[in-house]
């Protein structure tokens, strides 16, 4: 049996999302065609008021049309009442920043979903260790979306799949049922903590990717960083607590594969301008966005250490990016090392 | 320590690699690299003359040419006698019957190898079974070479990483000293049946991946695909044996990786052309080559059933390319099934 129910229920139910980037204006226009009144938060008054007159975010998703149930505000607590359910979107620089200042209007019946990848970078800890701290509710009931949907397909309303993943189960069935329908897949899973280590940790190989890329190593070498690099990161989650299964679904190797293959991630663009001989300020500079595999290499070498786990690709594209390494090096350094069995580096 | 022991040693010690196509003659350029004495069989008599007379394999390879340490050949006899590694690379369909006319010349001394992709057709054996049949030997001397490597990628010498199996771990080690250099990386691995079924079944994928890709269903679409499909082949792999960290490794998901996102692979090419509208016949007869793909969806099909393992994808591609099913509808029945937990689909 199908969960999605009829929309029509769902005109007066509220909705929110936080924020208006391009991912979490593609969520809200998932949620708007699922009939929710869906409120969108951004910190910008102009932002805000620009969106509800235009009916398009100009500044993420030019060519998208916002539905009528999409209403943009920049007020939180506007954004917030009577909501049965609040995505947080923020990069994860600023999620805990903005969960204190959303704390105040949410109250214990809303259901707390993210779709935030990365970690905090002082602390090295999850979107939902942070979510859970500043709303002072059990992390147990904190939803993580991931997957592998790139937002511009996503509003074009190809067909994507995603994992919703809580330790309580019936809050990720609550979030599947919200998220949906006939493009837009939602599979459940509740390993929180294997789901936000993948979708932080792939933006490592995909700087790698990238670099590999831009020094012409080809298919092959390229594949081959993919696979070890998921090999080691399965090594990190499964210290972490991980479920090393979680690896080989749509939140680990199908997000990886999207990322890694696609010339839109960023930070495979990072990457392959790295290659070229770019400087990493140049890179972050010229790019103007948010590259999170770059502060994702240097959380993810600390917690290497911490957790006592060889990562050979995380450790070399830390050299290149914060010791100056040369790309090349690194590579080489990779495709040198001695012979083992594949199966022990599990 | 490098396993890799002087080159200069090698001149005079004999290897054999059956036979001349694109990936055997790749093949017999590492092990030439590597100071061996290669003898490459062809089954034709003018294609070996022209080997030897133009170092170079018009017909698969055009712009390599081939080292003076690689002989061409079309006596079997020839070809074997004196060698200490017998390569088999003949196509699926074809192996028996090589295995069959090689089996007199092969001594108990030599290490037999294979690098085919797929299961015999009629009796759904892989290639390690059908081997140790017409060799008459056990099967666990056998090793099987896989993983993401396009030919034309290792004969110009870009990084490429591999695995070899063999239930014998110091068969899979010899091999690994054989072809390991500093551009060809080779693994071990001891789990035959989980290397085998995950290069022969990521061609089914490789064909939905092109499928998918035709009907423009874009990139979050292809990672689903790619990724529900890995499932679905490790529960097969599982039934039959095979060890599921196999399928997380080069001969699984990095195989699976190099052959869905290029658009060099035959089985993803076919597949898109079916999503236009072509026929099968029409399809195989224009590209003029092997499809392994076709005939792995209906032997793995079959397979599904004997072990009683729910394949959704291979089961879609089996009512395309068989019962004619439009390509439109078997992806969206694929897209549309009943929401489930990711995790218990394993």
């Amino acid at each position: 049996m199908e969960a999605q129910e009829d929309s029509s229920n769902r005109i007066h139910r509220r909705v929110t999302v936080l924020a208006a980037g391009s991912w979490g204006t593609a969520l809200a226009m998932v949620l708007a065609e699922n009939g929710f009144q869906v409120m969108l938060w951004t910190r910008s008054e102009e932002h805000a008021a620009a969106m509800n007159k235009q009916r398009k975010n100009e500044k993420y998703l030019q060519d998208v049309m916002l539905p009528n149930n999409i209403t943009a505000t920049s007020s939180l607590e506007e954004a917030i009442a009577a909501s049965e359910l609040v995505l947080f979107v923020s990069p994860s620089a600023a999620m805990r920043q903005v969960a204190q200042a959303a704390s105040p209007y949410i109250k214990d019946e809303m259901l707390i979903v993210h779709a935030t990848k990365g970690f905090e970078a002082d602390t090295l800890k999850p979107m939902s260790i942070v979510l859970a701290e500043e709303l002072q509710r059990p992390v147990e009931n904190i939803v993580v979306l991931s997957g592998p949907s790139h937002a511009e397909e996503v509003v074009r309303r190809l067909p994507t799949t995603v994992v919703v993943a809580a330790g309580e189960l019936v809050c990720a069935e609550r979030a599947q049922d919200a998220f949906i329908n006939t493009a837009f897949r939602v599979y459940t899973n509740q390993d929180v903590a294997g789901v936000e280590i993948a979708g932080a940790l792939k933006n490592i190989i995909a700087l790698g990717a990238g670099l590999s890329d831009g020094l012409q190593y080809g298919d092959n070498a390229r594949a081959a960083l993919m696979t070890r690099g998921l090999a080691e990161i399965v090594r990190l989650g499964v210290q972490m607590g991980a479920n090393p299964l979680t690896f080989a679904g749509l939140a680990g190797v199908g997000d990886l594969i999207v990322t890694c293959t696609s010339k839109h991630s960023r930070n495979w663009r990072a990457g392959y301008k790295l290659a070229q001989g770019e400087s990493l300020s140049d890179v972050l500079h010229t790019m103007g966005m948010v590259v999170e595999g770059v502060k994702t290499t240097r959380a993810t070498y600390q917690l290497a250490e911490k957790y006592q786990v060889e990562m050979p690709i995380t450790t070399q594209l830390y050299e290149v990016l914060f010791n100056g390494k040369q790309p090349k090096l690194a590579v080489e350094a990779l495709m040198g090392r001695i012979r083992t069995n594949e199966i022990e580096q599990f």
